[in-house]
């Protein structure tokens, strides 16, 4: 086997990653399970690969992107509720006052949540993510959200594509929020994207045509202990791959662990405030400090960004 | 197009499907949703194909398989609970007392389904499942469950991948009663079967081995209009080809027939009392009401099991 990883690594994988223990663990993962011969292989029906998306395939600071949708969103309604303009959440939210956002706690964002992303039926929703992506810029590198992907992890996707992992997101972000560009900037089908949902409702319409409604009711919540009920309840098949980079992950990780035979678990940590952020245990959004510890002694792999990564975002 | 299909159908695709009008109009729309220059053309991506499978897959009379398990597996489990002797709906579920059971109502069922599909883990569960499809037996065939799959269907499925559909089950079953046994079977791996669930519940056990503990409360109902909900939600792009025998498909072939493009809306129906079962209107297994008018109305395909089928189960 260990003739092999050398030839491969030349052919090119993983091109964005510096040499290293982080890049070969990688490498040697995907080598013995990839083996026939190999005591730890794993036939491809059986080789799943779970990826978080905030803050693991994509940018996650200085807000979430889905939060950034939700209040570009309430501009872009405000000129229909003018009576948003002195009520909150919706005034700070228009006036860009984030600390008055802060003041409206959990009641606001759900408030924020229910005009955003429910009411209307999936097909709208969809549009009104699809544009968003189109139009959105990041308020620091002013480009497009989708382009705020990590290179080195699209690499990893396509690395193990091309060894037929059967690769899903599984993300504490919205499951209709992620399914309407992800096929097109990761290749990942919506198939195999496990998100947070709020109900929906079948309806008939007037015209006879039947729609499906996004309601404010909250169906499941896919982070923490929720992701292994998750990757139960969608893909009901125990991953041997796993990827993270928060204490949202922690129960997604310790799942994959768990299972019997060979098993990667893997973290990205935000190290590189130059051509990133850099983030971990204090942080309000990726918390990242339970997970680290159990990283630390599960010998689980911690990506370093600023020493592991050659890039960060697609050129 | 249709000077190819004759040689498909000599090549021998559905070859346990006599010639006709409905054979030919499964052929005929494979066919035109997977030539590149017909106007129908469909990229594979999205070949998105749903079969219900009780009554559409395997055989669901006298009684659903999964209420034959739940039966089955309360008389496994009646010598560790020495009261269910006397206290019903045990007691009645122990001496094969149909009428009795029926009597307890949706209470007697929902007990049944607690002490059986509940309170233990999920690798549990599935062990229970594969050990009742080795044993048990229908009780007119006397053949293993998983024995008494619909030939033709069997063929369909494979016709289907062959040509590139994504084929997923969308069944008011419980979706972890299926998937321990559905990839052998149909060869429809677990990420692509969807069905009704229970709350699952992740714990980190006392040996710090977590595991998913399933609980009697219900998450989700994948019938009637639950099943375009759960198409939205676990497969998130709606169908061009759906199968389903009864009402509670209803709305699933509906929601495939609003589309655009071209789609194949069928359904199975049991005409043949002889080698398999015949019912409809009046059934309370599986009634096909509704969705046979509407089947008449909307020009979808109905297979008459007694005219279409050379064979019904696999010899
Ligand atoms: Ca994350
Ligand atoms: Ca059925």
């Amino acid at each position: 086997l260990s003739a092999v990883l050398p030839v491969r690594a030349q052919a090119g994988p993983l091109a964005s990653w510096h040499e290293g223990p982080v890049k070969t663990s990688i490498l040697d993962f995907v080598g013995k399970v990839t083996t026939p011969s190999a005591r730890d292989f794993v036939i491809a029906d059986e080789r799943i690969a779970v990826f978080d998306n905030d803050g693991t395939l994509w940018c996650e600071q200085p807000i979430y992107s889905q939060l950034a949708f939700a209040l570009d969103r309430v501009k872009l309604l405000a000129p229909d509720h003018p009576q948003w303009q002195t009520q909150e959440p919706f005034k700070s939210v228009i006036s860009n006052d984030l600390a008055g956002l802060v003041r409206s706690g959990e009641k606001g964002i759900f408030e924020i949540v229910a005009v955003t992303h429910a009411g209307m039926t999936t097909d709208q929703f969809d549009r009104a993510v699809v544009d968003w992506t189109r139009t959105a810029k990041h308020p620091r590198f002013h480009r497009g959200y989708t382009e705020l992907v990590f290179q080195p992890m699209l690499e990893l996707l396509e690395f193990l594509r091309q060894n037929e992992f059967k690769i899903f997101v599984v993300s504490g972000g919205g499951i209709d929020f992620m399914r309407p560009w992800m096929e097109a900037v990761y290749g990942i089908p919506p198939e195999r994207i496990v998100g947070s949902s709020g109900m929906t409702r079948y309806v008939v319409g007037e015209d006879g045509g039947p729609v499906l409604i996004k309601d404010a009711k909250i169906d499941f919540v896919d982070d923490g202990p929720g992701k292994p009920v998750g990757i139960h309840k969608f893909i009901g098949r125990r991953p041997i791959f796993a990827f993270g980079n928060s204490d949202g992950d922690l129960q997604m990780l310790q799942w994959t662990a768990a299972g019997s035979g060979a098993r990667f678990m893997g973290i990205v940590h935000h190290t590189d405030a130059d051509r990133e952020y850099a983030y971990d245990r204090g942080s309000s959004v990726g918390k990242l400090d339970k997970a680290l510890d159990e990283a630390v002694n599960g010998h689980w792999v911690v990506v370093d960004m600023k020493q592991d990564w050659k890039v960060v975002f697609p050129s």
